[in-house]
């Protein structure tokens, strides 16, 4: 357990950079990874510190989040889904099927993924590590807003933001709970 | 001032409600409100805890935000103004156009706004209150958003985050500067 409490504030657009050797990292712990082949930098960028925050997941990971799109965000999900962490997923019934999206892929792969029934927006975006790290901002998990876009995210370790957060997800996962859709 | 920071973490959609009682306050402290002939309650709401917050500023509020169509908060924002307080504003370029927006009728009434030249968005969704309060979160200043969507404002008197805001807003407000803009 680290001593201090993370406070991180990531800003976008992020540099463009490669994110396989954290991957292969997370995948095989200490297994030195092979060099990747693309032409992209390895940096330390806002993208790469988002994905180490995930990665550094053990037990859990709740998402919430309107818009999921990114292959490098989907695949580190995918990795921690595979090595045992919990993964709850919820979305937006009407982004959940645009061209692009990850949620059928992350589906396929078993994890669970529930969805509103409503006309409003599933608008959050934010994600749980463990009940102990909030990290929550403006972003959606798309390529183009990572790479395009203006955004922000905190990362938090905080039991009073993390329980407020904490318990809006399990309401929401309650509410999103297959068993209670309507069908016309 | 208050002893102990703001911390405080705002759920929506929030019940619709009148803010007239608000307003009327911030407008002439101290003078008795005239009772609202309109059939909504004022309570304790989401939508009126973020005005509450936005109404205590003094001496400036910098806002940042990719949407801005909810007339309710542009009238609190255009009090503000009239009360003195230096309101700056950066928009999207994208959005500030759209039907509803209330950009225009902030600048007529005076109030400094710069948007962006990219195609990417400019997608922030922050307020800083005296550079010393951060209201940020997935809320666009839409009154969709505000009664339909599941969105999240946090509310932080923090001088770590305040200040990560604050410099990357004034880093996009000199961006933006109008002298930068090119035309082609």
């Amino acid at each position: 357990r680290r001593a201090r409490p993370v406070r991180e504030v990531l800003f976008f657009p992020s540099r463009p950079c490669c994110i396989e050797a954290l991957l292969a990292e997370a995948a095989e712990p200490g297994v030195p990874a092979r060099p990747c082949p693309c032409p992209l930098p390895s940096g330390d960028t806002a993208l790469s510190r988002l994905v180490r925050r995930l990665l550094s997941a053990r037990r859990s990971l709740d998402l919430c989040l309107f818009s999921f799109s990114c292959p490098q965000l989907a695949r580190a999900v995918q990795l921690l889904h595979r090595r045992g962490v919990r993964v709850r997923l919820v979305t937006d019934a009407q982004y959940m099927g645009l061209h692009g999206s990850q949620i059928g892929r992350l589906r396929h792969a078993g994890i669970q993924v529930r969805h509103d029934q409503h006309s409003g927006y599933m608008h959050h975006k934010f994600a749980i590590v463990d009940r102990r790290m909030l990290i929550t901002g403006s972003l959606n998990w798309t390529t183009q807003a990572i790479q395009s876009n203006r955004e922000n995210v905190l990362v938090v370790e905080d039991a009073e933001y993390v329980k407020a957060f904490q318990e809006e997800f399990e309401r929401i996962w309650e509410e999103y709970n297959p068993a209670n859709y309507s069908f016309f």
